[in-house]
This record gives C-alpha cells, structure tokens and sequence, in this order.
C-alpha cells in the first residue's frame, strides 16, 4: 500500500511538474530527461509512468479530456442528454472542435510519431457511434461509418492544419468546420 | 547544365537504391545515414534531396503516387471521367483505399511526425473537391467539407488503425471501409 501511495504521489507531481514546463517552455522543449531533472526523480520512474515522451502529453490531455467528456455524459442539452440525436452530433461535434482548438499544442505533441493515432478507442469514436445509433438506426450507424465521422471530425485539426491556434482567427477555423460538419451530419442522419 | 544532369542522376540513384533498401531492411531499418552509405553519396546530398527521413519514403511513395492519379485524371470510368460524380466518388474512395492498404508502410512512414499530414494540398483534396463540386453543386461542396471527406476516407487507414497489412485479411477492411465511404458519399450528395 505504501508503494502504491508513492506512486500516486509521483504521478501526481510529475503531472504537476509537466503541466508547469509545457507553460514556461512550452511542449516542444519538454523532454523525458529534462522532466526527471525539474521533478527530482529517476528517469526510469518518468519512463515507467509515461513510457514514451507522447505519454506525458497524453496525460496531462487527460485530465481536460475527463471535464470534455463530463459535458457530453451529464452536461446541459443539446451537448448533454435531452436533446434529439442529430443536434446533440452537431453540438458535439462543435464542442469538439472548440475543444481540440484550445488544447492543439497538447493534442498534436500527445500523438506519438510511433503509434496510430488512438481514435479506435477514443471517447470521440463512443459517442459518435451512440449518438450515430439513436439519429438513424440504419445501416448508417455502423461502427465503421462512426470512424469516418470522427476521422473527418477530428483529423482536420489534428493532423492537416498547420497550427491552427496560429491562425490569424482561430474561432473562424473552429465556425468553419463546425458548420460543414452540421451539414455533413444532417445530410447522413436524414 | 552538367550539375542538374548529376543531381537528376543522383535522385534516381537514390530512390533506387532506398526502394531496394525498403524491400530488403522493411522501411523502419532505412535511416539517411544507412543510405547515403549504401548510395555512395554524402549524408549532405541525401539531406538536400529528402529534407527529412519521411522525405525518403514520400519520393518513394510519389511514384506510385502520380499512376494512381493518371487512373482518376484519364483512366477508365467510373474511376476516370465518363461516369455520373457521384458514381466516381464512390469508385475514387475504393480504388483510394486499396491503394492506401497496398501502400500502407511507405504512406505510415512518409508520415513526418514534426509536421502536419499533407491533406492539406493532397491530389485527393483536389479530386474529392472537384467531384463533390460536379455531385452536389450547393452548400456541401465547400472545400471545409472536402477536406472533412478526405480525412474521412484516409484517416482510418493512415492514421488510426493498427497496420492494416497485418490484419487478417486486409481486403476485409477495405471492403468494409469502402461500403462506409459509399453510404457517406450517397447521403451527402442526395
């Protein structure tokens, strides 16, 4: 039991430690060793916790993601329950790009070059397909066209945009594609 | 006149000898320095001709590249003109995928991890936009909405999925994504 304290301890202020570099530096100068050092503690205990530099990123978007998703589970309509399905896609679907807007810098270093990008079992990819299932309970709602909905969802903030919170507005990125995702998913479910 | 002829001969001896290295290491094994020996050529010419080790594999994938554009520009219907917009999404989406899943370790490793995915500028944009423009010439051929269907159609297979060359049997998954894509197209352009 005192082992596992200890550990909860240091992932708590490792995350902490993190959170602090990726504002003074920002998240390209955050490394494995520099995250140790600032912490005090081993590199093999920093390597055990995140595994690979992503993981730190991944961790701290971790914590926002669990708020996010609170939101969706039990937040007010059309985001939250009670709402029809198609405008509680839409509604998730523009929450997501605010979301993912606001979060880029951690998002993008959170991918690991390494890995696929973790869409199969992402939050996104459940309520997608929840919500896809209760709008048109047909063969739309397969889990496959669920995938495509979040890829075209997601992948133009994640991975195609240079750096959209450089962009001169990126409120009017966020409109833009909230708006074609509206009529992406309205002209699906019709 | 004579250091252009060199540099042509350079870059074809480069990407000759980077496919054979591919074919003979697999594309995680093939690193600038492991080239530029085997080519007998400086690292600095290897660096001035791919920029980066994703640069490598994007040539590579270039040439396959522009046949697979030749089939959509001046090849047979339905993937080539002749055939309702419509019906040549379809068929753009499951010759796309096809290509995606034979091509999957160069398209994976052409992915450079400091930058953005190039959809951005992709001849797959540029089709996509076009037919959708020719499908559904209303609000839904927005190059926002292009781009949306463009992630959804490579998305899954570039970004998300765990090395699709390896499922059990890759053909399923395009079948399966290629059905997806249809439903996807059809509505949106009904």
């Amino acid at each position: 039991m005192q082992e596992r304290a200890d550990a909860a301890r240091n992932r708590a202020h490792l995350i902490g430690v993190a959170r602090q570099m990726v504002a003074e530096l920002g998240a390209d100068r955050v490394t494995m060793d520099g995250l140790a050092d600032r912490a005090g503690l081993g590199k093999g205990t920093v390597f055990r916790r995140f595994g690979t530099r992503a993981g730190i990123f991944l961790a701290l978007l971790d914590e926002e993601e669990t708020l996010f998703q609170q939101q969706v589970m039990s937040g007010p309509p059309p985001l939250g329950p009670g709402a029809p399905a198609v405008e509680r896609l839409v509604a998730f679907g523009r929450a997501r790009l605010e979301f993912l807007v606001e979060h880029t810098v951690l998002a993008r270093a959170a991918l690991d070059p390494g890995q696929p990008v973790p869409a199969g079992d992402s939050p996104s990819l459940f309520h997608v397909h929840m919500l896809l299932g209760e709008a048109c309970p047909d063969e739309a709602a397969s889990g496959t066209l669920a995938l495509q909905l979040v890829a075209a969802l997601e992948g133009p903030v994640l991975l195609y945009l240079r750096a959209p919170e450089d962009a001169p507005d990126p409120q009017t990125v966020v409109a833009d594609l909230a708006a074609s995702w509206q009529v992406l998913v309205e002209r699906v479910c019709d």
